[in-house]
């Protein structure tokens, strides 16, 4: 998928919301848990519920990777159900991979060759030859991690050298890896404020913006500060979504969730004059 | 496996190899393709063929996770036939995780609770609460990248606050988080030299030397600089043993190959006066 089409499939459905498949088997209603493919089955029945409200899916790669080749199977199954069924919608392996050029080179073919995923999340910290394996792809995209919203955060992404923190360097120099056509970034949305700064020098990249709802985070503070004249931004909401309920209408639930935050994303997408 | 059981089985083998499964399909000999689980019955053959000379073996999981679910399985079955027949091998996934604090918990039970692996290599870039999920199991380890060998290393890991590279703090605040007997560190071998001023941060713990070899460092020179007085280190070589040979003899090859390294190791070890 290209931006163009990413932003007019946001216009179409007036949303910017991802929804985060972090579909942990212990937080699934109780009576799916004794099917064959409990999590499949899980996800299959929240992307119906909720692929009105999205515009994009990110599957956490740990949740499925934690059961092994079953888990392996729940995850093909799951994004090859979404590109089948809505192919519009943008698919994101939340996997947080990065090594040696020959061995990104092997983990780009796990998830965008092997499996539909449109994009994968990567870690910056091996610099150039460990990101650029992911970028060789034809309409597939690598989300560079920048500034993270977990506590962790100030650890190492605030390293300051002459002014320029880490994460800031890392939007800096990796822009010259990929284009706004296959490279976003993301930036953790506990800190809205710092987004003033960061579309300094991103203003026309996508942002992918986790740590909404449970993390913390607030649409309006993210909408305010990071919408550009292409929306700019994928917002991302999990477990305030995909487990508000946990009886036999979790799914419609869910939908519901989306609905009501679809519905303030097209508040702020109006205020901006993008749709 | 703790400190003291993984120095001694290092003076019991007067080696400290780490023989890396990269095992690459398309680099496997070609007989051996034709099988029903080729991968594995190539680590298999090599595992017989160089045990006696290795302390431990790093799978690199992006070469499994690019065959899907049956990757997996094969991953799965490498590090079982390990432990079950070379219980004293020390077996690391070559993963690269990290992640939010309840992600880093999945990802951890995967490798070190599902899979019996006694240590996982982790990114430092999300800080303290994405590592030490991973911390939490006894007698399992944290191997944190801090210098990497490859080119990219250049891009953030210099990055240098009051001169603190962003490597140094890496080493300086992650022994908050674990031991001696839970944590280890990758400092590439390509920068041997460098291993003096890493010595002063880490001066005991244990190091994952990757990149002798084809990556191009010099084993003498990360014995000179890197040896402690309980060895601490563990020298990776992947492809220079595995793929030393495509014939029906590559593992005897193998063999030779690791006994070679051995046979150096054992020399320096010795002049360390460790033996």
């Amino acid at each position: 998928m290209n931006y163009t089409t990413l932003f007019e499939n946001i216009v179409k459905k007036r949303s910017f919301l991802c929804v985060g498949l972090d579909s942990e088997i212990e937080k699934i209603p109780s009576f799916l848990r004794k099917g064959k493919a409990p999590v499949f089955e899980f996800n299959k029945r929240i992307i119906d519920a909720t692929h009105e409200y999205a515009v994009a899916y990110k599957p956490n790669v740990a949740f499925y990777e934690c059961f092994g080749a079953k888990g392996w199977t729940a995850l093909e199954l799951t994004v090859t159900y979404i590109k089948k069924n809505f192919p519009d919608i943008f698919v994101i392996a939340d996997a947080k991979r990065g090594d040696i050029g020959n061995t990104s080179k092997m983990y780009a073919k796990a998830f965008l060759e092997n499996m539909p995923f449109d994009a994968i999340t990567v870690v910056p910290y091996m610099g150039e030859d460990s990101v650029t394996p992911f970028l060789s792809y034809d309409e597939k995209w690598v989300i560079l991690l920048a500034l993270t919203s977990n506590k962790g955060a100030d650890n190492f992404q605030y390293h300051n050298e002459d002014g320029i923190r880490l994460f800031e360097r890392v939007l800096s120099i990796s822009q010259k890896w990929g284009t706004i056509n296959n490279l976003m970034y993301v930036v953790g949305a506990t800190r809205a404020e710092m987004l003033k700064d960061i579309r300094q020098l991103v203003p026309e990249h996508f942002l992918l913006i986790p740590g909404v709802g449970v993390q913390g985070g607030s649409l309006e503070e993210v909408a305010k500060y990071g919408l550009n004249s292409k929306c700019g931004l994928l917002v991302n909401s999990s477990r305030g979504i995909i487990f508000a309920d946990n009886s036999e209408k979790f799914d419609t639930v869910a939908g519901e969730k989306a609905k009501e935050i679809q519905l303030e994303m097209e508040k702020y997408l109006s205020q901006h004059k993008l749709i």
